[in-house]
């Protein structure tokens, strides 16, 4: 009597799905590359046989044909794969990198990832853009021309909190998040910590959890505090800081993870940017919105990193123009 | 030192005053006004020498003038009050009636809230429009064509969450506070126990605060249910719903009545309703949003209930006019 009662009961859970978001975000890209008057040219450097890397590239293809962008997949032997991409580097038709990750599977990879050149970086995990996210600073340069970038996944689950309203646009730009409490289950250095500190730095308290326990990324008392900073909560579990939680977000790989619907507030954000499904199939008893997937947002970050770096490139080409031309004037 | 340092920092609070609420909001008044090609006319009753009272009959003129509706304020010994309302009711030319309370302040109060005409009653009070309320029904009539009006203190506090952003409008309709806990601090029939009503039933979990304790309002797990329903929370007290809520809202009456800054959570949005003071003054150091006064919103839906009680009168003629043309056409 009270399953029939609960299933003739309408469901109040709002799934949001990823094509939904990137639609916005795609008439964005698109804008962005009609005032470029040029298509650029992302090349993908695909060295091991993993057919997820496989499917990533394939899909990462047809984004960017369908979207004006050219695309161009190398395969090479890992081996080869530093030689290719400083060429790459060199090369002034290319205008965008991405190389598809695992190629050695230990930390020489994170070597390689420190290879490709900054200018020509989409996923935005070279050194000097993460150094910029963590320490809150949004642009290149001190003239505040060349915007930084962000890596391609955090930006994603960013776009899709925007499109949610958990970012409230009454708020000022970069505390939008004040008054949020957020977990997020994964410290990875390409995502899961990046994305803590980016939610942080936005005026968010963050619980950042990993099999170590729970860290608590947030601006300080009143967020006064111009970035983030991280304080380890002994003890804590997820059974501590998801009941707090406006917002969960999982991305656990593999599928021994389910996060116990039963942990949620009611009425809960819940996110999922692992391959696998980390929420338990009654999260939509639950939650207020689920999105049960990010990929295809993820892939118009990418596009919109190549666009900014394109941008960028644009904007040092022009104060060098302006620099030669004042010296020439000086030299009449 | 750290003090100093206190004062350097920026503030991160954002103080939304009603009137820029207001302001979007008259505009809403003004067209609906214009499509009705006439002025509708209010009617004040005064009867006590309240300087409140005054103070808000000159208001509601000021208000009206400005934005192109009469008011009339009919000044009237508190004995004659009922026979002037019941001859108000019966006017063809009088559109809406408000009568300044306190007229006797004790229970007759309440008799005289129910003598006014439905039809007449801009303040939303009368017992058939707060049944609606409660039963989170929101037409008077099955063809839902004519709107069940809501108090106007209340109706300011959802205008106001809803410019807040507090509102998620990505939700659907009627569930838009699913995942918000409020804290409401009064419990009067006039404001505390409907507004209470109205945000359980868009969705949110609502701790009802008065001096006798603390009642949960909820549409129960995953707002399945279609109305709010209120559970005793034995031995809570501000110290246990106040941490736990993003909104705080408080209208108590008197000086006395202070929220402790320091029970609320980092970033949560503060809204008072009283004519006093009732956060402490270091709420800013703690809230995302503060909203120090309500009255400027409050006038406004004086107005918006004058016009919706006009619309409903409009569509209530025009059903007669063709029930009379049917009742002719069958006897041809």
């Amino acid at each position: 009597m009270a399953a029939a009662d609960k299933k003739a009961d309408p469901m109040s859970c709002q799934v949001v799905l990823a094509g939904a978001v990137a639609k916005d975000l795609l008439t964005e890209v698109s804008e962005g590359l009609s005032k470029l008057g040029k298509s650029p040219l992302l090349v993908g450097f695909l060295a091991n046989t993993d057919p997820a890397a496989r499917k990533y590239a394939d899909w990462t293809d047809r984004t960017c044909r369908e979207n004006g962008f050219k695309f161009e997949v190398r395969e090479v032997d890992r081996e080869d794969l530093e030689a290719n991409v400083l060429a790459a580097n060199e090369d002034d038709g290319v205008d965008g990198i991405i190389v598809y990750y695992p190629i050695f599977g230990n930390r020489q990879d994170q070597y390689l990832q420190q290879v490709t050149d900054v200018s020509k970086d989409v996923e935005g995990l070279s050194h000097r853009y993460i150094f910029k996210l963590y320490h809150n600073e949004r642009f290149l340069d001190k003239n505040m021309s060349q915007k930084s970038l962000l890596p391609c996944t955090p930006l994603a689950v960013l776009k899709i909190l925007d499109f949610l309203r958990v970012y409230n646009s009454i708020l000022p730009y970069g505390n939008r998040l004040f008054g949020r409490s957020i977990t997020v289950v994964n410290r990875s250095e390409t995502v899961g910590r990046p994305l803590a500190a980016l939610l942080a730095n936005d005026g968010a308290c963050v619980y950042s959890v990993d099999v170590t326990g729970v860290q608590q990324f947030t601006r300080g008392e009143g967020i006064r505090k111009s970035r983030h900073e991280v304080v380890e909560k002994e003890g804590w579990g997820l059974e501590t800081c998801v009941p707090l939680s406006d917002v969960v977000i999982c991305g656990v790989p593999g599928d021994s993870f389910k996060l116990p619907t039963k942990l949620l507030r009611e009425g809960a954000v819940c996110i999922n940017f692992s391959t696998e499904k980390n929420f338990e199939g009654d999260v939509k008893d639950k939650a207020s919105i689920y999105v049960p997937a990010i990929g295809k947002v993820t892939i118009v970050m990418l596009l919109r990193n190549l666009l900014r770096l394109v941008q960028n490139r644009e904007v040092r080409m022009d104060s060098k123009e302006q620099a030669l031309k004042t010296i020439l004037s000086q030299r009449v």
